[in-house]
């Protein structure tokens, strides 16, 4: 298994292999070619980037049964999602900042995310689930009080989409044991999400396949997979958040 | 007022400006800097594109008066709406296809597009004003059987994200008299679509400043104005959809 991270060092970004606390920078990138290039150096002296990025974010809802039981929702047939701006993209560590124009709930929500690795489109599952260059940990952050702000539409994207609500990282890690992962989420360090990527209705493949057939995923393209029980606002000025997944690392992020 | 124009042309791809059917070739683009470069020389040379390479399409629901009248909408508060993903962009002339895994109807939506032209957070309306470079003509092509097929999730996104949903083009017009701008549709040579941008309940300026709140506008995003009485279904093999502004020009996309 390879841990990539994407990192900015001495004014340049590239992307490195971890092993431990020790980058292995790289020339190029994972999604094309990359070679190992000059010492290795400790983790500490680069400052750590979101892992990839992604031309379109695509954020499922309602895809674990736990929390569809929680809802009284039925497992959908077909993955129910929305898109998040690019520009909700974030680094591991980075603060957030709340919208200036926006005062109510801010929720947390840890999800595993796919990242995609090359260009797929009508993929079946064994072909989607080549396109996969591997898993990382997302915090897809939702102003929650705008979702039904106006009964006649609801507004997914907008809620979801406020410049650094999709914090993602830290690595991108290319082999996980599905069947173990659990995504574990902490609030301010208490735990409030523990839940198993087993429960989840489309599983990574799967739903690779499936929304190649709405649409090209391009590598870099960033797949949320939902969320299940334990989501919640967050309170106080300062928040942090930090979303585990053994096997890829922890995202950290300050809302502030 | 300028009409910009992106192209290729001798396995090269540049920004141009459009007078009559000539081309004035351009080092650089709109969105930064741009000077004329070389000879002038036929439309009929080179092969148009989009006009923009957007990081984010945002389209309105609900934004013309007339259509939320005989929908029974009432007029929205704040502007509602979605995020085609960035492969939907087709360029004018483009035959889009019909998706491989639906069999549903599949409609038109002649539109006004703002192109935005520098970067925009938080922005006043004079502010927003000058953020835009100019409009363009958009088909904001959506399966529109998807949106309700789960009753627990409207289909926005995916609705709209078929690759080639979103031709724009063909140019993009730096100054419009916006009071007297009318967006006209024809399906196969027959009109469907004609009424004013004066009708919309949120016009460009104010559109943009408000979508600033919410997220960081980027030099080419693309804000589809939403559209009004006479959208459609296509039918038969082959259609023709032409969206036509004075100023602007005529964008032409078939589907088949």
């Amino acid at each position: 298994m390879t841990h990539w991270i994407r990192y900015a060092h001495e004014g340049r970004t590239a992307y490195g292999t971890l092993e431990g606390d020790v980058v292995q920078p790289h020339r190029g990138d994972p999604f094309t070619a990359a070679e190992p290039v000059g010492a290795p150096m400790p983790l500490a002296r680069v400052d750590v980037l979101a892992p990839s990025q992604p031309t379109k974010i695509i954020a499922l809802w309602n895809n674990y049964r736990a929390l569809a039981a929680k809802l009284g929702q039925p497992a959908p047939q077909e993955p129910l999602y929305l898109l998040k701006a690019p520009t909700t993209v974030a680094r591991p560590g980075a603060e957030i900042r709340r919208p200036r124009f926006y005062e109510g709930r801010i929720v947390f929500e840890g999800e595993l995310g796919i990242v995609i690795g090359r260009a797929c489109k009508d993929a079946d599952e064994d072909e989607a689930g080549r396109a996969i260059l591997g898993y990382t940990c997302v915090n897809d952050i939702t102003a929650a009080d705008l979702l039904n702000k106006d009964p006649s539409f609801p507004q997914w994207a907008r809620a979801k989409s406020f410049d650094g609500f999709c914090p993602f990282g830290p690595a991108i890690a290319t082999d996980l044991d599905l069947d173990q992962v659990v995504i574990r989420t902490r609030l301010d360090g208490e735990e409030r999400q523990n839940y198993p990527l087993a429960d989840a209705v489309f599983q990574p493949a799967r739903l690779v396949s499936l929304l190649s057939r709405d649409m090209t995923l391009l590598p870099g393209d960033l797949i949320c997979m939902g969320t299940s029980l334990g989501v919640g606002a967050m309170k106080g000025p300062v928040n942090r958040v930090e979303v585990s997944i053994d096997g890829i690392g922890t995202l950290s992020n300050v809302l502030a």
